[in-house]
């Protein structure tokens, strides 16, 4: 069965609202096994609703339609789809009493352009609305189905759970093929080097399919099953996510909603161990992340944002030495400050950053997006050097994931060889 | 001049993201006076994709088409374009050593699918993306203005302003009547207070038009006025600004983009005062946000996360006695963290929070939500304790944000009379 969705309303084509409808029932339908190839918007306008309705009709078959079922003049969804397949509108007396008994317990007058939403298409089933007046429309003709539903995402939601999914469900018994998906998190790798360690399987694989995607900080390997059964997509996905663990797994860092902090606090919690955090150029960020894991208390300690030089040398006692000679953004001052805020915290690790965000404050040999960030340990110090782009929120946001990845990577035994001398 | 928005990108479809681009260009568009009676969204498809574009291209002046520009097999808007409008794609040798140059500074393998993204449209100007590696492209071609931008909005974003708008403004020079909208944003006030208390101006004001927003943490209302020159908007605007400003001026704290942060920020560079943060329940958050704002190390010396009872004792020199008789989440404790920080920071103000961000660790008496706050400043300290509701995420937001509007309050006076002594 091949979807689409048409959202009505103008305040979506002047960027008044964001369509959320759309996605939520893409995603309902895609579990549902139903392709979705299209979606469009169109604003409260019968010509163009009548166009985007009567394309949508020659090549789908199953037409969900939101929006304009309102009581107002340019309320046209109903009108407008009776009219191109050729349906009267009739007046549903059910309706009409829930309507008139609704204006009546709270007191106020049913104009006369209330009764519009009594109006259906002959032959449609009457989706009913608990939370607001217009009722949906559920209509069979030629082998396809066509579905209108209220705009307001939450009279919308209920009535699609409650009255589509069911008939959806039953006009696809048998046939039905369902899709489930799993999102993969990568930090360390590019989009186009993945795909190349990866090109085997991209190339081979149909299903699951795999399909990558670049965030701000991170890279999304999405896997997307198909099966009759969920047990039979669960396993086609845990299949596959085990081939690619063992060609890029020290890349996954998280599984579906999983955050990067999440994961770095369930390798604390798990190896027992606890971190302070000396920032700079992320001014709290890192801490921030790591508090936003509920029970984050149990491991971390101390966060001490330095934001100035007197701050590095009083609280995280920075030799002065150091700052002078090679600055308060260098691999040495980095060092010294992880190894200060894990002595002031008396925790396992020491976390530092230290960079430039920008947009000012570069120079020659220190450009904007330089930071250096550092983790002290029992077993020495690491430290790194990175060139981050993008504006200043980017570049702290960046630089908070390449640190506390590199907590993760300490714990995971990754950086084991890559330690630098500790004095 | 008639815009149309092609979101491409099978994710979109499966639901597994908002559709947050076409709001925004939608939202840009309107402002600057183009109409837009479709968006689309298509998957990464090439034939769908062709047809969606082909209809585009017979309907719309302006077509804008959002991803589909990475390095990947399935990124396919580039080629799919051209070969529609029949033009080469040409490799552009300043884009591919950028390109070079941004894998050889970050230390990774360019591999050979990166290349394609040096690729563009014979003929087309092509558009920097400081943010990623996709640039964009802006192809006039009878008289019809193709744009192409990469999917994901933190590069889209900036491009649209800094490289499309121009470019759009250039060529609607002396058409149509435009909107203009500017938001007003407002803390500490609700929603229907508010409305109440602008009662008269809602109901008599049709240009602008007056709209009230609740969002998380603050209240945006938006005017939106109608004219036929910007000047003309302008000054509409302002008017309207005055008027509301002298009804609730002292809730609003930010025009447009601007952040509480920022409006922070200026205060205290104007008024030339520094300050030191103390965090607990907030766990580095305010740091990150005053941080945030460029420049900010001019007023913005010490952060310190206590989230320990022990940091709080150590770093800030809170008095283990209150510590054990008001319990860390006291005003008591917040007040001599205030205090505390102020002096280790030596700077003007001092800010502290002391909460429970939950979900855990609520008890009777002192339930998840309770946030203490306290300034001290050079006239005394001024706490304040509040009970804020939504899961920890959002706790810690709305912590955040009303303690950086004590810091406004305080720096613009509002707080006179409502010091508590110092002792």
């Amino acid at each position: 069965m091949k979807g689409e969705i048409i959202s009505v309303g103008t305040e979506l084509l002047l960027g008044q609202i964001v369509n959320t409808n759309a996605s939520f029932i893409s995603q309902r339908l895609a579990e549902l096994g139903i392709d979705v190839y299209y979606t469009t918007t169109v604003g409260d306008n019968a010509a163009r609703l009548r166009e985007v309705f009567a394309q949508g009709w020659q090549r789908s078959d199953l037409i969900i339609l939101t929006g304009g079922l309102g009581p107002t003049m340019d309320d046209l969804t109903r009108e407008t789809v009776a009219e191109y397949l050729g349906l009267e509108l009739v007046l549903d007396h059910g309706v009409l009493s829930t309507l008139q008994n609704y204006f009546a317990s709270r007191g106020r007058t049913m104009t006369d352009n209330n009764k519009k939403q009594a109006y259906f298409p002959a032959g449609a089933q009457i989706l009913p609305n608990p939370n607001g007046t217009a009722a949906g429309v559920f209509l069979v003709l030629e082998g396809k189905v066509v579905v209108m539903l209220p705009g307001p995402p939450f009279e919308m939601v209920p009535m699609f759970e409650r009255e589509v999914v069911p008939r959806l469900e039953k006009r696809l018994s048998g046939q039905r093929e369902l899709i489930k998906s799993r999102v993969l998190k990568l930090y360390g790798v590019g989009e186009a080097q993945l795909e190349t360690m990866l090109q085997e399987l991209l190339e081979r694989q149909s299903n699951p399919t795999l399909a990558t995607l670049a965030k701000e900080n991170e890279l999304h390997l999405r896997l997307t099953a198909k099966a009759n059964l969920p047990q039979e997509a669960e396993s086609l996905l845990a299949e596959m996510e085990e081939k690619i663990r063992s060609l890029v797994g020290r890349y996954v860092f998280a599984v579906d909603n999983e955050t990067m902090e999440e994961a770095v606090g369930i390798l604390l919690k798990e190896r027992a161990k606890s971190i302070s955090v000396a920032e700079s150029c992320t001014g709290g960020l890192i801490g921030h992340r790591l508090t936003e894991v509920p029970g984050s208390s149990a491991y971390f300690r101390y966060g001490v944002v330095a934001y100035s030089n007197e701050a590095k040398e009083k609280l995280l006692k920075v030799d002065g030495e150091l700052l002078h000679r090679f600055g308060a953004v260098s691999s040495q001052v980095a060092r010294a400050m992880a190894v200060g805020v894990r002595e002031l915290g008396k925790t396992s690790l020491g976390l530092a950053v230290t960079g430039i965000a920008g947009p000012g404050g570069g120079r020659l040999g220190k450009p904007v997006g330089l930071v250096y960030m550092a983790l002290a340990t029992p077993d020495g110090v690491y430290v790194e050097g990175h060139n981050l782009r993008g504006p200043r929120p980017i570049i702290k946001k960046r630089a908070s994931q390449a640190a506390l990845n590199l907590v993760r990577r300490y714990l995971l035994g990754y950086l084991s060889g890559e330690k630098e001398d500790n004095g």
